[in-house]
């Protein structure tokens, strides 16, 4: 194997094979530069046995447009192209066709209307509205699929972890047991969706936010194996940590050793006029361990100090450890409310594998083709009416009740604007009898939810800082009703068609039996 | 957020913050340059929800090796670590600590024995064998057990698709649900483990092998929309590619259309002296499918035409498919073997992301420091038996039978030889009960596992080619029990010590309740 190069493997090459070998056909076949029209949707929410979302986090546009801009074909790429051979031996691409991809193989002729990220998203909604000439919206698919799944995926998780958390600090530890390089996808993903802080050190910093971590258990076995033991190895850390004293104290025994030594140590800080910031538990029951570990700190004085809490979290794990915090702590005299807000959660394989559940099902789909002058909806039946495109070029709505809570998103045609109506007709995708009608008196604001990012591959939108995502994401979590936001069993959020969309979409539908099931 | 810097966030700063900050208390105390060794193992085998792997394959370490060879503290790294402030505001580094770092922090100094790729491994099995200074055997943890653990994981599912596709193609379609950039790592390790080729572009000629895949929906989808049908559509397919011709058949309707269009161009392209390749089935029941298909094939003179499966396969569903295959072919009059020998499988998500287990539990432990002229073993208990560690410098030995299969790992201290003994004693790690002795009639070979790697930085090791590592794989798989390959309930493979081993661990087990549990 040649030595890993990143500018091949992850350049504009990073591709299933099939996008390049339709494009040398839609280009021999001269259809390569007709306008197309894609949509990006995922099917269903994350599912992760036995617990499923209600919800998503839209994440890794940001990434998506940074591999857009950057990824053409080179020389690099087009010669590895021209060495590929057909079975008989000879050159499966031809040169004229290598040729137009070196002046023309690139995304600037792309544009596109989005959801940005941290918005909240659900299922059958076009995230991502995609035009331009077939055959760079085709080969644009693996990439584009390929960024939005995966951070859409973590930053979801994260947010149930946080809510699961109460709110309360998340921290992703996920580095050991990430997917290689994609763990840096994650990291920033988890960030978006409700992780604070990351131990993740370089994409920290590129993200603008300090890395967190404090010590290892190696770290007291080194002390430990000169001969200082883990009081020696505790003193050490503070000396140098004064105000940054986070100690580890399941390396021994917690409540016997790690505990008293922190304490210890704790007050030696405080002597020296510096406040210690915590402690952390990383095995054995962590919900009756964070208990006596309150009860041992309280006694010494140390009652605002914090508890993080790490070792194989999830959403269900943290929401067992504040249930069984919140029924035992008084039988210890210990207050479960103060407790629980003194503690942090530091996640890691769960959060960057996103466990029980580590692929968003989103699809790339083609909606509509330009053709005579106008865009044409584009159509594909499936045996399942779930899985039917709804077709066309549209917009897509977000409805707020009169509390300001998010009811619905609704999908309508292009030219349609349910702002101006006295009520909204609101059609299930799939079943012809269930439809609800929203007077207007009810409905607070309808938000138009894509945004213009790029034109002809012009970026029209000012992409936010981290920090700016993650307001977006809060706030509009806050929008959503309680119910959506249950991490078991949440309640079903509506996404909508129009009247017209319906109309058209069935009205498809039904000329398709006769039609070998494929219509524009 | 700054764009993303790769050099950056993939350079010497992916590891998780803790590594610096003990790497910089390790400089404080001046024990930085003590000499330490840790291993590298996995604790159990991957558990997919109700079936668990019998056997991992090793991968990974050719990609951590050009990670070590090319990460070290430069300017840019230096200057974020030298903007970290800690909780006073004040430099969270040293200057002198980041003088050592910019002159000495690299992998220069690392020493390696490891378990080369493409092996069959076993939990509790030291897959790498690090020496080093404290410091820098401490900072490369996060990074390598980032880059074995993931390509053990998909390297492992790899070869259990094979397994469950009776040795037929497997090919690697993953990326569009794949881990971002991780998804390269994932493409090489399924290559290790079992997949014969991929759809990643990029990563498949760096790997040097052609990348595979023909056409999706969305081109069928093209040609309909422009008034060619779905037949029209594949003579354009076929014209362009004649020797090439793999057909998507189910945009439509897989045995209404989709098989008879694909016939009426394969009887066309055959007339013109061409062969066809094969279709492809991407919905529907793919078990009665191939049956109709391979029926409908046969009857037109295809009988050798291949039939890629895909959609959502995974090992469980592939088994599914050949079972049902077997039992109801012959009531159609097709020959279920010769169709289970046409069979290709494309195995996208649940490969790239090892669905069912998301990650592998590999750690990264010390199990000794060099004190006094010697490598003293270093300890750590834990409450469970099975996760005590296994203490110092150590050798692993496979031990096969007399028809050639490996029946045992065996782990002896590093002075000890086995293959010099008359028989073999086999001691479980955590039960005092449970031995076995081999005698020497019946064992062929006795294998030292692992290879010298690196040595003060110095690679010994000549990196293998990816075909030479498939060889070792499929030449490994040759050499475990049928009843270990199952992929449902495997037989348990022994991992066992030496007697000597077994009693340092267990008096060091002993004297640790003694003595808070840690010894050295």
């Amino acid at each position: 194997m040649n030595r890993y190069d990143r500018e091949l493997a992850e350049g504009i090459l990073f591709t299933d094979f099939y996008q390049l070998s339709m494009a040398q056909l839609y280009f021999a076949r001269e259809i390569h530069e007709i306008p197309a029209q894609f949509d990006f949707f995922f099917r269903s929410y994350p599912d992760y046995h036995g617990h499923k979302a209600g919800f998503c986090i839209n994440a890794g546009m940001e990434s998506l447009l940074n591999w857009m801009g950057k990824s053409r074909f080179d020389d690099l790429s087009l010669n590895y192209l021209r060495s590929h051979k057909k079975n008989d031996g000879k050159p499966f691409f031809s040169e004229d066709f290598l040729n137009w991809l070196k002046d023309n193989g690139n995304f600037d002729s792309i544009s596109m209307q989005a959801i940005t990220e941290g918005r909240v998203v659900h299922p059958n909604v076009p995230l991502v509205t995609v035009q331009g000439p077939l055959i760079m919206t085709q080969i644009l698919e693996s990439a584009l699929l390929n960024h939005l799944n995966f951070q859409i995926l973590i930053a979801t998780k994260a947010s149930r972890l946080k809510e699961a958390g109460r709110g309360q600090l998340v921290l992703e530890f996920g580095m050991r047991r990430g997917p290689h390089t994609g763990t840096n996808a994650a990291t920033r993903a988890a960030m978006i969706g409700g992780a604070d802080f990351s131990s993740n050190t370089g994409m920290s910093y590129l993200l603008g936010y300090p890395p967190k971590g404090t010590h290892a258990h190696s770290m007291v076995q080194a002390f430990m194996a000169l001969g200082y033991g883990e009081l020696g190895a505790f003193e050490a850390y503070a000396e140098i940590y004064p105000d940054d004293c986070l100690l580890l104290v399941d390396t021994i025994n917690t409540l016997e050793s790690g505990i008293p030594n922190a304490i210890k140590v704790f007050e030696k800080l405080r002597k020296q006029g510096h406040e210690p910031v915590g402690i952390r538990l990383d095995s054995g029951d962590l919900a009756y361990l964070s208990i006596k570990a309150a009860k041992m700190l309280n006694c010494a004085g140390f009652d605002k100090t914090r508890i993080v809490l790490s070792n194989q979290l999830d959403e269900m794990v943290i929401w067992q450890i504040l249930t069984q915090i919140e029924e035992e702590a008084p039988k210890y005299g210990v207050d479960p409310d103060r407790l629980i807000k003194r503690m942090i959660y530091g996640v890691g394989t769960s959060l960057v594998t996103s466990k029980g559940n580590s692929s968003l099902d989103g699809v790339y789909k083609m909606t509509a083709v330009y053709n005579n002058g106008i865009w044409i909806p584009a159509f594909k039946i499936s045996d399942s009416p779930e899985k039917t495109i709804n077709p066309g070029y549209k917009k897509v709505w977000r409805i707020y009740d009169d509390r300001f809570i998010a009811v619905a998103d609704l999908l309508s045609l292009y030219d349609e604007n349910p702002t101006d109506w006295d009520e909204v007709l609101l059609r299930h995708p799939a079943e012809i009898d269930r439809k609800r009608i929203l007077k207007k008196q009810s409905v607070s604001v309808i938000e138009l939810l894509q945004k213009d990012i790029l034109k002809e591959g012009k970026l029209l939108y000012n992409m936010p800082d981290l920090s700016d995502i993650r307001q977006i994401c809060e706030s509009d979590l806050k929008m959503i009703d309680p119910g959506v936001k249950r991490i078991v069993n949440p309640h079903i959020y509506h996404v909508s068609l129009t009247e017209k969309l319906w109309n058209l979409k069935h009205s498809m539908l039904n000329k398709s039996t006769t039609n070998n099931g494929y219509i524009v």
